[in-house]
C-alpha cells in the first residue's frame, strides 16, 4: 500500500510539470514521496528536515555546460530524522531511483529545533510545579500561570548537560494581558526542558531575585496607540506602480533581468540560496557566482553572569532561516509589482507543508545610475538606475531579520539586512546596576549587549570555477616626504596579498586600510587594465567576534573568528558551524575550523575551486529608542565587478536626459528628455 | 543715481515678501543691493562671492527662543572681491543699516576659482604659442587647436610660484570630434595660467613624452549607443506618484515633516546647509542640530610623479559646492512629487544670478520601518517607513557628487553621497607601466588612484548647545576565560571615552572596535537608561588620509588628518581648510589646525558649545568598468538618536498590517490590512 502511494506520487511528479531544475527546492509532492520511501523502511520517525540534496558540483556544472548531452543530475533529498529514543539519523533518498542511498545513525549530535519543537515547551513549563513555585517567588500567583510565556531556545551548550540529551532553555516572561508584550516582563529564572521526555529537568535560579515588574505595559499595537492619542494623520500616500508589468522574467525559478540570470533556491537552513548567477556581457554569458547564501549566524550576548553565556543563538543552524520565514503580504512587507515564491517543508509527522509567499521578488527605482555634465556648455547625460530585490523576512523568537539580495544593473550584487523586532530582555530590580552589560530600556527591563554576526557563503565562479582570493589594502607608497620617489608624500596604492592557503586566508577586517577582498580569475586578464577579472567584496560592517578566544562562543562559532576564511570547494561543506549545531561543545570546533584542519591549513587555494566565507554584522548596545519594538537598523555589503568588464556595462540603459555639445550648440537637443523607463514623455 | 537704485532695491525687498528668515540665503534683490552699496564706495571690482553673513549664534539663538521680544538678527552679506591688480578684499555689508561694516584687504590669499574663472582658461590656452608647440610635439597640428580642451584647476600649491599670483593649472585634453569625451585623450603636459594677466606663464613638460592616443573614441552619448546596437528595450516603467500631494510643508525655507523641522540654507561654498533642526517629541520641540553641512573636501591623487602631487582638489574650498551645483530636472535627477529651491549668487561683474532647481526635496518609501511577528500565533505588526530627502548634485570638472540629506521618521539623519561622472585621466604610452599609481582603464588612459575625503561639520544642539563628545568602542570585558568575572569569555561592553580637550578629540576610525562617537548632553539623562541624551555618529567609510604626514596634502588638508576633531564653537570657524583655500602652502596649516592651536589644544570642550568635524569618504582604485562614465558609487553615514528618546518614536506611524493575539484568537483581525500611507485599502 505504501508502494502504491509512492507510485502514485511519483506519477504525479512526472505528469503535472516539466522536470524541476536540478537546484529547485523539493516540491511538496517530492517531500511526500521521500517520506513514503523512508517510512517504508524505517517506520515512524520524527522528521527534522527533508530538503534538496543538492547535485554534486562537478556533475551539475557538466550538465549546465551541456544540458543536451550531459546526464541530468538526479533529484535527491537530504533527510534528518529523530527515531523514538532520540536517535538521530542522517539520510539521502534518490528520488529518481526511488531509494534510500544513505541512512546513518549519527551519535552525539542534536539537529536544529523546529517551530513545532519550540511551540510545545511553553505548555509544559506552565504546568511544571517547580516553575509554578519560581513564579510564585516572583509574585505571580498559581492561577496566573496562563499568563506565563517562554521563548524556548536550544540550550546552546551547557557543560553540565552535554550533547546527548536534546535540551531547550526557556527564557521566561509574563503577560498581564494576552495582547501585552511579554518582553516588558522578563522573569529571572531559566528552566531547562528535555525534548525527549517533555519535562523540565532543571531550573537556573539567580542568587539575586527580581520580582516581576510592576511597570505599566509598553505596547505598540493599535489599541494602545489609539489610547495614547492615535496614529499620525499627516502621511500622504505614495503609489508605486508598473502598469506595463515588471522588467524581469521568471522561468521556473530562474530570473532573468537586465543581463542577470539567477536561480532562486530556498532551504530550511539558509533560506534564500542563489545559484548559477551569470551576466550577459554583450552576448557573452559570463558566470560570476555559483552559489550565494547566508550560511550561518551567531548572536552572542555580552553579559558574563550565569547562565547568560548560553545566549548565543545560531539562528540559522539552530532554528533554520527557512523554517522561521514569514509569509509576506503585498503592500505591507513589499510594495509595487511583486512576484512571490512559496517554500515547502516537511513537518515533524512527515507531511509536506507550505509557507506561502516566502520569497518576494520585485524591482525598485535606484536613483541616479550615472550622470555627467560638461561645465563648458551644460551638455549632459543623466540615466536612472533600477534594482532587482529578492527578499525574505524571518522571525527568530524576538528578532526579525529582513534579508534583501539586491542586483544592480552595473553588475553589483548587494546584500542588505535590516534588523527589527524586539530586543531580548532580562529582568532587573529598580536601581540595579547593569554593570555595563546591558541597558535599562524601560523600568525593570535590561536589554543585554549583543552582536549579530552573519556568515555569507560565496562560491565564486568568476569566468569559471578556478579562482583566487586577494586581500587588498589601501596603503601609503614607499619613500619618506622629500625623497626622490615620494617627494610630496602623496604616493598611495592598492597592496594586493594573494591567499595561497586557508591559513593565509584567515583574515580580519582592517578599517585603517579600507580592506577589501578580490575574488579573481587569474587565468583571464582585463584587456585594458591587464589585471585579473574579479569581484571585490566591499564590506564595512565587520566587527570582530567580541567573545574571547578559548571561550564558549569562540569555540562553537569558529566561522566568526575571522572576517574572511577561504576553503577549497567541497560539496559537503555548506554549514560553517557544522551540520548539526545545537549543543555542540566546540571541542573540537565544527564546520570551518574542522574542515580547514582536515584539508590541511597549508593546502593550495590558488587558482582552484574555492569558497569564501565572510563574517559581518554589528554590535548592538541597546537604547530606549529600540523599545518596545526596534526601528529597522540596516547593514549592507557589496560584491562589485572590478576589472571584470571592459567598460561600464550600463551605457545602454536609456537615459532620462541626454544632450551633446553639438546639440547644445545647435540648440537641437534642448530638453529631449526621455524617462529612464523607456517612455519618451517630455518633462 | 546709485543711491536711487539702492533705495529702489531696498523698497523691493520690503514690498514683495515677508522678511526672510535670518538664515535664508541672500535673495537676488539682496545681492544686488549689497553690490550697489559696495560699488558706491569701492567702484569697480570683480566679485568672487556675496553670500549670507550668518547671524552670530548667540544672537540667533536668543531670537529663536523668543522671536517676539529678542532683536531680530540683521540681514548682512559676506563679500569677497578682487580689485584691479589682484588685491583681495573681505567685507561685510549690513543690509538693515545699508552700510559696509567691514572692508579689509587680505594679503597673500587667493579666493576660490569661480565658474567664470574656469571658463576663460581654455580660450587662452588654445592661442598660446608654447601650448600650440607642445600639442605639435604630441601630434596635434596647429589647425586642430580648437579640438584642444582643458579642465582648469587652481594650481593648488606649487612652491615655485607661491601664493601671491592667482594661478590655475590646465589639465589638457583633446577631442577628435566635439561630442567625443576628451578624457579618452589626455595630453601629457600642464600649462600654468595667470588669472590676472590672462597668460600662460609656464608649462610643465614630462621627460617621457606620450603622443596623443590613436584609440577610437569611448563615448556614452545616444548617437554612440545607437551605433553600438541601441538602448536596451526591456525596462518597464515604474511610476511613483503622490496623488494627494506630499507629506511635508514648506514655510519659507523651513520644512516640517514627520515631527522634524529643518531650515534649508544654501551657499556658494558648502551648498546645502541645514539649520535649526528640531524634533517634536510628543509636543516637546527638542533641538538636535544647530547646523549641518559638508564644509570641505579634498581629493588627493596618489601618483608621486611631478606635477601630479598638485592634483588634490578641495572641491568646496577651491571651487564651491554651491557654485558648481546642477539645475535639476524632474523625472531625471529626482522622481516623484518634488519641491525645488533655487540658488542665488553674484557673478563676477556684480550682478545676481540664479540656478533654478538647485535643491530637490522629496519623499520616498523607506521599506519596513518595524515589524514583529509572535511565533506562537502569528500576531503581527508591520509598519512601512518614509524618508525625506533634501539633495543637490554638483559637478567638479570631471566628477559628479550627488549629496542626499535623508531624514528618517525614527530620528535618524543620514548623509548619503553618490559619486559619478568621469575619472580624472592622464596619458600613458602603449605598454607603459602604471607602477601601481593608476589603472589603464582604456588604451592610453591612466586613471590615477585617489581618495574622496569629505568633511562633515556638525554643530550639535542636543537638547541645548552645551554638549560633550564621547568616543565609543565595542571592547571585550576584563577577565580571562575561566576567571570568576568572565568564566565563558563572553563579556563585552561599550567603552566610552570622554573628549575633554580638542587634543584628546583628534581621533581616528577603528574598525576593530566598530568605533562610533556620541554627541551627548550630559546635563540631561534618559529617564530609563540614565545615560545622557545623545546622537551617535555611525560612519563606516572612513579611510585615513593616505598622503604622508608632513607632505603637501597633509599640510594643506589639516582637517583630514583625523576622522574626528572637536572644537569649541566659534562663529567664524566654518571652513576647515581655511576661508581662502587656493594656493595655501599649509605652512602653517589653516583652518582646523590653526583654530585648535589658537584656542589651545587643551582648552575645555566638555559640556560647552562645540562643533564636531568628521572626515569620511573612500579610496578609489579605478577599474575599466568605471569608464567612460562611472556607475554611481554610494557611501553613507548616520546620525542616530541614542538614549535621546524614552521610547521608539515611530509607534504612531500607521501600520500596514496589525493583528494582536486576541484578534488572532477571535479571528477578528484577519487581514485588517491598512496601508502605511494611511489609506485603508484591504490587500
Amino acid at each position: 500500500m505504501v508502494l502504491d502511494r509512492l507510485q502514485q506520487l511519483t506519477r504525479q511528479v512526472s505528469a503535472t510539470a516539466p522536470p524541476p531544475y536540478p537546484l529547485d527546492p523539493l516540491s511538496t509532492v517530492e517531500i511526500d514521496a521521500v517520506v513514503s520511501i523512508v517510512r517504508k523502511e524505517h517506520g515512524s520517525l520524527n522528521y527534522n528536515a527533508v530538503t534538496l540534496y543538492e547535485p554534486r558540483k562537478v556533475q551539475m556544472m557538466a550538465w549546465v555546460a551541456d544540458p543536451e548531452n550531459a546526464p541530468r543530475p538526479a533529484r535527491a533529498a537530504d533527510i534528518v530524522a529523530i527515531a523514538p529514543g532520540g536517535k538521530i539519523y542522517d539520510g539521502v533518498v534518490d528520488l529518481d531511483q526511488k531509494k534510500i542511498t544513505k541512512w546513518e545513525h549519527t551519535p552525539n549530535v542534536q539537529p536544529l529545533i523546529t517551530m513545532e519543537d519550540l511551540q510545545e515547551v511553553e505548555h509544559v513549563v506552565r504546568k511544571d510545579a517547580k516553575v509554578v513555585e519560581q513564579c510564585g517567588v516572583l509574585g505571580i500567583p498559581k492561577e496566573d500561570m496562563h499568563k506565563v510565556y517562554c521563548d524556548p531556545w536550544t540550550i546552546g551548550y551547557d557543560e553540565r548537560f552535554g550533547t546527548g540529551v536534546r535540551l531547550q532553555q526557556a527564557l521566561m516572561y509574563y503577560r498581564p494581558h494576552p495582547d501585552d508584550s511579554q518582553y516588558t516582563y522578563p522573569l529571572d529564572f531559566c528552566p531547562i526542558y528535555n525534548a525527549e521526555t517533555k519535562q523540565i529537568i532543571h531550573i537556573d535560579v539567580p542568587t539575586v531575585r527580581r520580582p516581576v515588574s510592576k511597570a505599566p505595559p509598553n505596547n505598540y499595537h493599535p489599541a494602545t496607540i489609539e489610547k495614547e492619542g492615535g496614529y499620525r494623520t499627516d502621511l500622504k500616500p505614495i503609489h508605486i506602480t508598473q502598469p506595463e508589468g515588471v522588467s524581469f522574467e521568471v522561468k521556473g525559478r530562474t530570473i532573468e533581468w537586465q543581463n542577470w540570470s539567477i536561480h532562486v533556491g530556498f532551504n530550511y537552513r539558509e533560506g534564500i540560496v542563489l545559484n548559477n548567477i551569470t551576466f550577459n556581457d554583450k552576448g557573452n554569458v559570463r558566470p560570476i557566482f555559483w552559489r550565494l547564501s547566508l550560511a550561518e549566524m551567531v548572536v552572542p550576548y555580552g553579559n558574563p553572569e550565569h547562565p547568560h553565556q548560553r545566549k548565543h543563538a545560531f539562528d540559522l543552524g539552530e532554528y533554520g532561516g527557512g523554517y522561521m520565514t514569514n509569509s509576506l503580504t503585498l503592500g505591507c512587507d513589499c510594495k509595487g509589482a511583486i512576484h512571490y515564491m512559496d517554500a515547502a517543508f516537511v513537518n515533524r509527522a512527515g507531511a509536506s507543508t507550505i509557507i506561502k509567499n516566502a520569497i518576494c521578488i520585485h524591482e525598485e527605482d535606484a536613483g541616479i545610475l550615472f550622470k555627467h555634465t560638461d561645465f563648458r556648455d551644460d551638455s549632459t547625460v543623466v540615466t536612472r538606475g533600477r534594482k532587482l530585490i529578492i527578499s525574505q523576512i524571518f522571525t527568530a523568537a524576538n528578532y526579525e531579520y529582513c534579508v534583501y539580495w539586491i542586483f544592480h544593473q552595473d553588475g553589483t550584487v548587494q546584500l542588505e539586512i535590516k534588523l527589527t523586532g524586539i530586543l531580548n530582555t532580562y529582568a532587573m530590580n529598580p536601581g540595579e546596576d547593569t554593570k555595563g552589560w546591558g541597558t535599562e530600556v524601560y523600568p525593570g527591563v535590561n536589554a543585554h549587549n549583543h552582536q549579530h554576526l552573519f556568515c555569507l557563503r560565496v562560491d565564486p565562479n568568476i569566468d569559471g570555477p578556478n579562482n583566487t582570493v586577494f586581500q587588498v589594502d589601501a596603503v601609503q607608497g614607499p619613500g619618506e616626504v622629500g625623497s626622490a620617489e615620494n617627494k610630496y608624500g602623496n604616493a598611495f596604492y592598492a597592496k594586493k596579498t594573494k591567499f595561497s592557503t586557508p591559513l593565509e586566508a584567515m583574515s580580519d577586517y582592517d578599517g585603517s586600510t579600507s580592506r577589501t577582498w578580490d575574488m579573481a580569475n587569474t587565468n583571464k586578464l582585463n584587456p585594458h587594465s591587464k589585471k585579473p577579472v574579479s569581484y571585490k567584496l566591499v564590506s564595512r560592517d565587520v566587527p570582530p567576534l567580541l567573545p574571547k578566544a578559548g571561550g564558549i562562543v569562540w569555540k562553537r562559532a569558529g566561522f566568526a573568528r575571522h572576517a574572511v576564511h577561504v576553503t577549497k570547494y567541497d560539496d559537503d561543506q555548506v554549514h560553517p558551524a557544522g551540520r548539526h549545531v545545537p549543543q555542540t561543545s566546540g571541542e573540537p570546533s565544527e564546520g570551518l575550523p574542522a574542515w580547514i584542519e582536515a584539508a590541511g591549513p597549508n593546502c593550495s587555494i590558488d587558482n582552484t575551486d574555492i569558497v569564501l566565507w565572510h563574517t559581518f554584522g554589528l554590535t548592538h548596545f541597546p537604547a530606549p529608542e529600540d523599545y518596545p519594538v526596534m526601528p529597522a537598523e540596516p547593514m549592507t555589503l557589496l560584491l562589485r565587478p572590478r576589472n571584470f568588464f571592459d567598460r561600464n556595462p550600463v551605457l545602454d540603459v536609456p537615459p532620462s536626459f541626454a544632450r551633446t555639445p553639438t546639440q547644445v550648440a545647435a540648440s537641437a537637443g534642448a530638453c529631449a528628455c526621455k524617462k529612464s523607463d523607456g517612455s519618451s514623455v517630455l518633462v
